[in-house]
């Protein structure tokens, strides 16, 4: 008998609702605790964006926004709220597509996200008139997590933040990666030499994505667990890693 | 303490080399016994398209291909080889971006997927001039092993084939699903409610692409293995599913 290859995804159930200013890594270790979990080298803490923005006081209340004259006109054209619009258009920097008939606004985001309404949305907080607005740097968000982690438990880990994006050309939503730290997101197999001994030629595999995929398998987006550890993968380290280099430049992109 | 809920990815190690005729289900649980592995209802059986094409004879020499003029013409002015050109063309539908600086060839492939060379590839494949083109309908392939894995043992699996595409707008492949049998590949929150209380209005995950990303952490590419196993997610049953459903029709995709 060979060794079984396995990779666990553990859903850290019991995390309260995180409002501003709440300790986020706190309330994850504290959660673990209580399910008589512990975190080891080598783990993968992946964390969903609405916490990390509930926690860094990204909510913001649709009462409080004036919208511009272009967000009123785009409003109306799209059947969308004017407010709600403003805030699509103060946290983008620049419009991909617009679906007038259809209400669907494509933009990419000051972080370089390619995503619907800047990555905007109003499920899972609490009150009527309240949106959640994606982090403002969520590598840094990672950052501070596993450092606070470290610290906290002593352990070396790594952390992933992640959204659930539209895709083009294929319908249904799937978890990518918007921030990390400590893992290299991308795996380039180029000048590797497959099974046959012949070059793998031309693969990168956006492993952070992946990552962030498998998550949502245990995420449910209606319960309570908005937090994942990914356990028995060897992904490769690195400090200084960010999200950046799996965003296209618009130069090599075909499909802006 | 409450209930660790926990989702497994499980390599099946150990499987030779296919080649046309072989039989892939027998090929499959072979492995798994030699681990000391055996599959359970509700378990996900997730292949990747490479054995798949190889146990139905899809590979191809390149030396009997005759190029026809166009696909010549293309090669020439794309630094690729014509009968490669040859094949993606007949493998595809329709062009969607063509970069004939940097060789780049998109096309909708005549099951619907849009990939890089209609997903023709020559990675792990045995043999200089021999490419391998995608199974000519993953579907029914899955469907057959789903059949043939619940005739063995007499377990309910789904059967999940994937491969490895690019995206727009990001940098990196990830793992798709190009054929499911057994699991609905979409999973529908709209008109769901979520833990406030509040309509989740939009969200329509693809879990399928999401089993097929997180099935890859465990296939690294230069290694055997091409089969995992995803265990303890409950997933939504379908007898009749096709991953069609995931393909985003022309008329609703604002980037092609």
């Amino acid at each position: 008998m060979t060794e079984i290859p396995k990779i666990e995804i553990i859903g850290i159930n019991g995390i309260p609702e995180i409002s501003q200013g709440d300790d986020l890594t706190e309330a994850i270790l504290s959660a673990a605790e209580n399910m008589g979990f512990t975190l080891y080298d080598g783990d993968i803490v992946v964390v969903t964006q609405k916490i990390v923005s509930k926690s860094e006081g990204r909510l913001v209340s649709l009462l409080d926004v004036s919208p511009s004259d272009i967000a009123i006109q785009y409003a109306v054209d799209m059947g969308k709220d004017p407010r709600l619009m403003e805030l699509v258009l103060q946290e983008s920097k620049s419009i991909v597509r617009m679906d007038m008939k259809r209400g669907i606004l494509i933009t990419e985001t000051k972080h370089g996200f390619i995503c619907a309404n800047a990555g905007i949305d109003s499920s899972n907080v609490p009150g009527s008139d309240i949106v959640c607005l994606l982090p403002i740097d969520s590598n840094t968000s990672a950052r501070g997590m596993r450092r606070s982690i470290n610290i906290a438990c002593g352990v070396d880990i790594a952390v992933v933040i992640t959204d659930t994006f539209g895709r083009a050309w294929r319908e249904g939503h799937t978890n990518f990666a918007i921030g990390v730290s400590g893992i290299e997101p991308m795996l380039d197999y180029r000048g590797t030499i497959d099974a046959n001994g012949r070059l793998l030629k031309a693969t990168t595999i956006a492993i952070a994505d992946e990552i962030a995929a498998a998550s949502e398998l245990a995420t449910a987006k209606s319960d309570n667990i908005p937090v994942v550890v990914i356990r028995g993968y060897d992904y490769p380290h690195n400090n200084d890693s960010t999200v950046d280099v799996m965003l296209r430049d618009i130069a090599r992109d075909l499909f802006r």
